[in-house]
């Protein structure tokens, strides 16, 4: 679910084990609740996602399409908002359906399941799945915990968390896999940004000189720490937007590919991938990278899906989520033509401040036509 | 300083006194600064600030006007920022200053002072004012300390802290005195809150409707909530606006008057206030209320400024200020007409989630000529 993150605030990480087992530092649970489960705990938020059709038709049909794996079974919902998933689960044949949800939106749900007359069939918990206890494990985990790029907010180490306490040795994950997509993309936002960067910066040095000249005060040793962060703000920031499918100029190819029935936190603290991409249009522009992800659920081997079901964020026109895609923009923008091969170094890492945000470090190099290529470019990226 | 404060998430505000000796409750530092501090942190905002000509005048002129307070003295500033009012009092003559900033905003204070070559008398102090320990009691106590409508973000607590704990029996503090004022207006935006508002309800009917119908949940049981959620999202809370005196259409009142030197916490805590506006324009409309303060740098009668200075932020054309004024609507509005009465009863209280945001309760009754009167109207209002 995309959602935001204070990206203000730390969140008190400290470098010691806790009790969720897998050496992940604590961090403060009030602040945890400020800087992020605030917004979920909103009805205007939690309806913005139930009316994203895609989200909503991939995981009904999910559901629906595959009752096999829910009748007179039992069933975990990991971040239940509104109940939704929940519902369905309990409506598809569960015998059981535990509904944990950390905000106080779990007394909504409460009154939904029972005005859905569910309430025999689901129990909703208002708590934290790493601390609540449920009097039984699960045949199912069904969770829809992707953030924006799939990692940010790193909800799913609360559903890893679920997962290793409460699922059976047989059970299945709603949804089964998981994959981080990158491609090439054309964008005019880049050169807005630098522009707003730009005025940002010849408003300062005016600023400056009037400050100087009204109120006697020097502020031109600000000049550095302001324009890093104006840089950050404006040109290193990642931007939400939902992509053309005509803005990506070359093929995507896979960061980082999940089961979600064996990835473990360490797997997915950090991402890192070479990949290779060429360039499909002719004579275009390479003004930054486009990522977003897709899931699927397709069951597990011993008890598949009757029907795998896809859930893709890739750039569409019909098709676009609420998640969008996340743009990192390149400063200046490069020529490039069909072709040509971009050799793309990818790392992304959580933040230090806040586990909920992500940094990325961007390396990429173009290889022309007969050989030529461009010094290599590095950059430095943030998802807030 | 206004700024953002986020309203969304508590900050665990328990009911034990603590050591700041005035019995009021222990808010989570860690959630105060993810909720509050962390804004301040950002050059961003402190240039805006540093930007407001208006509120930069009045500190100058009522620093640079009254030099025989600071020639020799002690200085303390409460939450410096940048360092400007510190640099100022130096500028001023003063001997020694203590710069007091909570976040790592200091970092680049120290920068600026050491700068400007004041590093000899500016000391900045990376710290709570509650928490540090100075070497000495100042003879004054400098801070801009004013959020929107005067107490929101609840600085001030801060400020009466530091003089309790370091200001001289003889000294002085700047400001010396605080007004909040409050007149009716009217407001072309009235109308549109309400259209936003049953705009967002009939696109929620239409969820409902549709989720139903396609995904066999009713939602109709949280009509309710989403309608209370929405109705104080675009009806009932307050709004930030630079009101035109054009708007103001009756004579204003002051709610409330602070002595800087004697006020308490729990003066503060609550501004109850019963007050009578007599309307000034003909067959108008009464759209709502507009709140504002201003503040007066007047010494203290042992000591006077030399030259008193004020600092407002009344609606005006030329002299608008980053502040601008708070402005609670009313649903629907009242016509009304010159020499009609208007009786306010206004009552503020800290919001129990958040104490750096208020709650607002705002009755009044209409007095037309000929004595006669509509019911009394009572609204709930936050301050956000």
């Amino acid at each position: 679910m995309g959602s935001n993150v204070n990206g203000n605030a730390g969140d008190n990480v400290t470098s010691t084990s806790n009790g969720n087992g897998n050496g992940t530092a604590t961090v403060d649970k009030g602040v945890d609740f400020a800087n992020y489960f605030c917004t979920y705990a909103f009805l205007y938020h939690q309806k913005e996602m139930l009316s994203d059709r895609v989200r909503m038709n991939a995981y009904f049909n999910s559901v629906f399409n595959n009752k096999h794996h829910f009748i007179g079974k039992t069933v975990l919902d990991v971040g239940t908002g509104s109940g939704i998933l929940a519902i369905w689960s309990a409506q598809a044949g569960a015998k059981k359906v535990y509904a944990v949800e950390a905000t106080k939106m779990a007394e909504h749900a409460r009154e939904l399941v029972k005005a859905n007359n569910l309430q025999d069939v689901v129990e909703v918990i208002e708590g934290s799945v790493e601390d609540i206890t449920l009097p039984e494990k699960v045949d199912v985990i069904i969770s829809e915990w992707m953030g924006y790029f799939l990692l940010r907010e790193s909800m799913f180490d609360s559903v890893i968390c679920a997962r290793d306490r409460w699922l059976k040795p047989t059970g299945v994950m709603y949804p089964s896999h998981a994959r981080m997509w990158l491609a090439p993309i054309r964008s005019e936002v880049a050169d807005q940004k630098m522009g707003d960067y730009q005025g940002s910066m010849d408003d300062w040095h005016e600023f400056v000189t009037e400050t100087k000249s009204f109120y006697g005060v020097d502020m031109s040793v600000l000049t550095k720490p302001f324009s890093e962060e104006q840089k950050k703000y404006y040109l290193q920031t990642s931007l939400w937007n939902n992509l053309d499918p005509n803005q990506v100029v070359g093929t995507p190819a896979v960061l980082k590919e999940i089961d979600c029935l064996t990835v473990t936190v360490d797997d997915i603290i950090q991402v890192k991938a070479n990949i290779l991409s060429t360039v499909t249009k002719e004579d275009t522009w390479l003004c930054g990278f486009g990522g977003w992800f897709d899931v699927h659920f397709n069951g597990r081997p011993e008890n598949p899906a009757e029907c795998d079901v896809e859930l893709t964020t890739a750039p569409s026109i019909e098709y676009g989520t609420h998640w969008g895609q996340q743009v990192f923009l390149l400063h200046p923008p490069a020529r490039v033509n069909k072709g040509n091969e971009i050799l793309i170094n990818f790392l992304m890492n959580r933040s230090e401040q806040n586990h909920r945000l992500m940094n990325v470090d961007l390396g990429y190099e173009i290889k022309f036509s007969a050989g030529k290529m461009l010094p290599p470019v590095k950059n430095k990226f943030y998802i807030e």
